[in-house]
């Protein structure tokens, strides 16, 4: 092979593994991560699926339910609305105000509640404040498809976005529109896992990735060291046993699919 | 002292600085973080001294005019806004739409455009469209006073900050309401330096400094590693001695307040 030709091979190569890395690039689906509610609208929700964090304790909760054996999960935005349901559907009513099971309602939000000898078999009606709302913005919005994720069932929710190679919204559902420590960690947890399925140009999710490689190997210390408001909140309360399980990967694995206004397992 | 009156010695003491403790935890000014614009309606401003962060490029432009002898920044939300003010008091035009300087307007955002030798004694009009958006929904909501900061006047703005003894809100200009990386260094940079001031119960002013303290060796590789996205849009246009100025404290070290639609130095 003489000089020209050798260059002009290097030029083929060059060229053909360019465009394939520009051709995979753009094939890739986008992920996005959304740090709070309000921030939610920048985002093109209809053309994604949509993952509701609510780690503390929310999705963690719908999870254990579900695992544990719970026919559906059905989230509503208020005690009035979950006390009217579970009547309908003689359900198990739930949720918690000011750190208490809300009035009218019977079971709260630690996923300790549900265990299989109690839920097994049953639909749990489930108000929360924060991630009903997220979920109620992302449906008004035409998410494409809509989960839940959670620390418990974190493997089951890689494994899914991995393999549907569509484009992803993680959605924190914060504090009352406040930006929240666990939500953010959840979300770098997933794309510490999944990131070489996606293009990533959000510095949120880079953020997040960031934040969770360096809390990994603690994250209920990391927690703790940074003054979580949702630590302190909660240990005001007595409940670390909470904490330290919806901090936990994979103790609930499963993969909870809104469909037709239920959470349920397929 | 016999062992009634050494209890007694203790309980005294052990009261005496639980109650100083808490005395001090209460007079300790709030500080917050509001990582976009979309979520500064969450805080409020009107008992607070709002921090305008716009790392790439208004405010570290900002403080650079200033700190090079402007008589003061005007700091306008429109092209147009930007052409009429310019006519009438004889200013210096400035701003940048998709990377180049807007028709009708004269200078771009570049701090390096904004040498002594061109703006001593000038007013700069500038337009840019998250800072200024920013600033418009702090002085709407009555912030109590409004500051700029940048890595390049870092320390000014740490000083005054723990000098006033205020509430204080960071507010992150972000990209067009998306969370971006360099305003929440900067959050943290400023949080990491005067945190022993202020009472912090905010998880994104906690995410900030764990960030903040990650990368602080060396944030223009940070900024590299992690895909920060506004990285790869001044590098696209050739801006690497921008971004790695506006990365570096202390450089134009002045502190802009703004005073009846003018950002000036006391």
């Amino acid at each position: 092979m003489n000089c020209i030709q050798y260059r002009l091979r290097s030029i083929f190569l060059n060229t053909y593994f360019c465009s394939y890395s520009i051709y995979l690039m753009k094939t890739k689906p986008t992920l996005f991560t959304s740090l709070s509610p309000a921030l939610l609208h920048l985002y093109d929700l209809s053309n994604s699926i949509v993952v509701i964090i609510d780690v503390l304790r929310a999705t963690s909760t719908i999870a254990t339910a579900l695992f544990n054996g719970a026919k559906s999960v059905i989230p509503v935005d208020s005690v009035s609305r979950c006390i009217e349901i579970g009547k309908q559907i003689h359900g198990i009513t739930a949720g918690e105000r000011d750190g208490r099971v809300a009035e009218g309602l019977i079971h709260g939000n630690s996923p300790f509640e549900y265990p299989r000898s109690f839920i097994e078999g049953k639909t749990l009606v489930l108000t929360t404040t924060n991630g009903t709302r997220l979920l109620q913005i992302a449906l008004d919005k035409g998410a494409k498809e809509i989960i839940t994720g959670s620390f418990p069932n974190l493997s089951a929710v890689c494994d899914h976005l991995a393999a549907m190679n569509q484009n992803v919204i993680l959605g924190c559902a914060a504090w009352k529109d406040r930006v929240n420590m666990e939500d953010m960690l959840f979300a770098g947890a997933v794309i510490a896992n999944i990131r070489n399925h996606f293009s990533i140009n959000c510095d949120s999710s880079h953020l997040a990735e960031t934040i969770y490689k360096k809390a990994k190997k603690d994250l209920f210390g990391f927690m703790k060291k940074n003054d979580a408001s949702h630590y302190h909140r909660l240990m005001g309360f007595d409940l670390e046993k909470d904490i330290r399980y919806c901090l936990t990967p994979d103790e609930a694995n499963v993969l909870p699919i809104y469909d037709n206004g239920k959470l349920i397992v397929k």
